[in-house]
């Protein structure tokens, strides 16, 4: 079985109309569910890019992969989906974005260089690179964000594209009335069309790469088909550009409430410029429509794509995930981007197509378990045959989900974490670097979001409150459920998560072992044990050496 | 500076004069400890060779580095002392043990090879080898517990001593009075004087090895000379084997409390055969004689070294710290080995002499803050002239304490942990392998004792029960300290371990740096930011290629 693993970035779990968005019609993420399971309580390990898609790639939690934000290197010799599956004869493709930033201290620590297949593979995340292309090709006074180069602006280039950037200057910036460049930085451009041709935007341009590797691979491989949009800058071509307005753009699920005495992590980030910018509800009525024309636009180009696999018979040998590394509040709760742990940052759309028989029974159905993204490293190396290492992955296989079984014992919490460390946010706060985390823990009805640093907890219940408008974490009345949650964050913080060297199969061989290799610190007389461990030890001495209380020191 | 980094493995932190010992007179301990700070409240991080070895090396706890037990590999690429001191041009040199096992899978993977000066230092936990041996050379049906070549056997070879293993033939083991081979391993044997000359046994030989290394030492250096005794094998040469009798040995601190419905974990460990061992007072006068007469042994050859030292100006310019893996029950609780958390096996001996005019005003005195194992890995740092990598090094350094001083925030509890996958005692207790795990977490007067997979807590009051005798942890009335207990648990376990590519450094570095490389992801019209960030975003947009919607695709 082949794996095609499509991330799209920062696309919400409700704006797909199988999940029930009202104005957004999206046929073929409502295509693949109905060929495939859709997970309905599905998060992410920490609601920000980077250390999202380390947990994705590692199947790891964020602080156990240490890779807690963006730009934070992934440790060399951390282990990734791509060691997994090579190990059971798959190859581990890349096409696009992972924002995984190389730990280049550690890999001159280790000797390595990049420009060696190990060196690659550490520097890319474990994947091999088809096309490696990170999709944020910002520039400013210092120079790109991103110091790689940027195979999407080398073919805007090709096309005859001009100038340093086009990804900025066309893919990502409209024309103003008077023909000036208009940034798609800018909310107040976003509904204008892309100066670009549609087909040279970056999710036809990745689905055409897309559709090209599938048209030379061979083997048994997993691709991480990873598009960029419908992230920011929030601007997209015609014809898409324009079929939503400002009547198709939901109200902004906020509450006075929210505001009066938040809790102050929480009001921290209500003060952030963007959360500002997206309280305003102009920028929401400019935003909201382009992000919906960028998820049509995804929509059409994987319409194009199943339509591809379909034609050329693949769709009978791949397993095909649809997910997200995070939502986008769009102004819910008084926010904008991610960060925090409200469900429209932390949940994501996961849909699950697994062509085989015994999947047959689960075909179109939602399963409604709770799902961490670290179950799909699992979930993939169940599918390419192997045993998953519960000694580095930490995920667990949704294949009994998709074969209709319910598992014995299946987890009753999840965890997100947040490092804020980097954040205006944290100055504001006034905590240290190492006080500047978050955790989420989330039963199905109740949230904790424990902040350290010494404040008090957030706490909603979906129950009763699903908007979670209602912090019930500074009133009493809630003792039991925050201790209930507490001892659940208490228990997963003890949890063995770096004792990689060893799996459970190898500490069953250990037992007993130094025994037969005479390690016996435990003999009265040599009665305690088969004569055959310490027959070593019998037998006449060696007197030639023996030194007597009268020898002296020669 | 340099560093005389000098470990002795399972010895007791109460067998030395200078702490106490009625029986045991340790002049050169107490010499060293009138020459500086002897810390009273040390305690390991695993009460177990390896973990707390590791531990030692990486300035980490045992579930950061993962090698939880003896014979888990230490994962690639995890950051040493080595790493640390080399970045400050020191080097760092081993001297005898590390039981470092190499992660040969990781080394694998990365493509290194054990034959490069790097492969080395990862195999070798980031030392440059001057001599390795781990001192355990004990064979049985299956081979040698030790794969590695062992510099010891060869020294005892090139002496005479004949047959595979002479470590075990002599150094390990006495005459009967048959002419028979009496292993050491027995502990009936303990009282017989082992078959060696007393200068080519252990302690001796690698006293002498340290000497050759001093003669030759160049540029600054940390050396960690690490004795396999006064560890079982317990059997001595002479003149060591009788200095102590029965008479010498203090009655076993047991209390037949201990065994009315103990803790199961602690039940188990009771049950095991060397625990009935231990409980047989024929075995402790036979042992503890031994464990006294070698850890002499251990005092003469120190003596020998600080001796070297001084004779040759060393002393001026060389740090010396004296420390022990872990203890030894000896009987006491009805246990013998170590491996639980009574303070006979969790706390260690601890000394350190620096040589700075600074530490003046400490010499001689006891210093009863709650130190960690971890913290040497911090000192050293410190002492090498360097910053301690906070993000790496958990420990803290203790040069405030040798100079005087009472740092404003010290910790206020210790934590060691104890991973028993690998026993029999997992098997009795009927645990998962990663259910086989205790924390232990101490303020200075209450010890919990948390075991994972349900059991109830340990709890005691070292103030009202210094002998810790009495488990409150079954008992009603000790919910509030409980509380606080797990509480610190609970915030330790939340710890920052992994975020070991950033360095709070780095991370305030970071604030605000993407805004300068173009990301400005929260601009309603530009006016938020200075014009100097957006300015590459005006000018006139190049009409070439504007799209209208009338345009089709091509």
């Amino acid at each position: 079985m082949n794996i095609l693993f499509i991330m799209y970035d920062q696309l919400r779990f409700d704006y797909l109309s199988c999940a029930g968005h009202p104005h957004l019609h999206t046929p073929n993420f409502d295509r693949l569910a109905e060929m495939g399971v859709r997970f309905s309580e599905a998060y992410v390990q920490s609601p920000i890019c980077g250390a999202s898609r380390m947990s994705f790639y590692t199947g790891r939690y964020a602080s156990s992969h240490g890779a807690q934000w963006n730009g934070f290197p992934l440790r060399v010799g951390e282990v990734t989906l791509g060691d997994h599956l090579r190990k059971l004869g798959m190859d581990s493709w890349l096409l696009g974005k992972t924002h995984m930033k190389v730990d280049a201290e550690g890999m001159t620590r280790l000797g390595l260089s990049p420009d060696t297949v190990i060196g690659a593979r550490q520097s890319e995340c474990g994947f091999d690179a088809f096309i490696r292309d990170d999709g944020l090709w910002g520039a400013g006074p210092d120079g790109f964000y991103d110091s790689k180069r940027s195979p999407y602006n080398e073919y805007l280039k090709s096309k005859g594209y001009d100038g340093d950037n086009p990804w900025a200057d066309y893919a990502n910036a409209g024309v103003d009335a008077d023909g000036n460049m208009a940034s798609g930085w800018m909310f107040m451009n976003a509904d204008k069309q892309a100066n670009i041709r549609e087909e040279d935007s970056e999710t036809p341009w990745l689905t055409s790469e897309t559709i090209r590797f599938l048209d030379q691979a061979e083997g048994n491989w997993l691709a991480h088909v990873s598009f960029i949009k419908p992230h920011w800058p929030y601007i997209v071509p015609a014809p898409y550009h324009d079929m939503f307005g400002p009547n198709s753009v939901p109200a902004a699920r906020r509450h006075a409430t929210e505001r009066t005495d938040p809790h102050p992590v929480y009001g921290a980030f209500m003060n952030n410029k963007i959360a500002q910018a997206f309280q305003r509800d102009e920028v929401r009525e400019k935003v909201i429509p382009a992000y919906m024309g960028l998820i049509k636009q995804c929509d059409d180009q994987l319409g194009r794509l199943l339509d591809h696999l379909e034609a050329t018979g693949r769709m009978e040998d791949t397993m095909i995930v649809v997910t997200s590394d995070h939502g986008d509040y769009l102004g819910d709760h008084w926010l904008g981007e991610k960060d925090l742990f409200h469900e429209p940052s932390v949940k994501i759309p996961l849909i699950i197509y697994d062509p085989r028989r015994e999947a047959d029974a689960t075909r179109g159905t939602t399963c409604d378990a709770l799902v961490e993204s670290i179950d799909l490293a699992a979930t993939f190396v169940e599918a390419g045959g192997g045993k998953v290492p519960g000694h580095i992955i930490e995920g667990r296989s949704l294949m009994p989900w998709l074969n209709g079984e319910t598992p014995d014992e299946w987890r009753d919490f999840v965890i997100s974490e947040y490092d804020y460390s980097v954040t205006p946010m944290r100055i504001a706060l006034g905590v240290s670097a190492d006080d500047a985390r978050l955790f989420m823990v989330y039963d199905g009805r109740h949230k904790l979001i424990h902040a350290e640093g010494g404040f008090r907890p957030m706490l909603f219940d979906t129950l009763t409150d699903p908007d979670e408008f209602h912090d019930l974490g500074g009133q009493p009345g809630h003792e039991e459920v925050l201790a209930e949650l507490y001892e659940k964050l208490s228990r997963w913080g003890r949890r063995n998560a770096q004792r990689v060297t060893r799996s459970d199969d190898d500490i069953e061989a250990m037992r007993g072992a130094s025994a037969r290799k005479g390690i016996l610190p435990f003999l009265v007389d040599g009665s305690e044990v088969p004569e055959e461990l310490t027959v070593k030890y019998r037998g006449p001495a060696r007197q030639v050496h023996l030194q007597t209380e009268q020898d002296g020191h020669d």
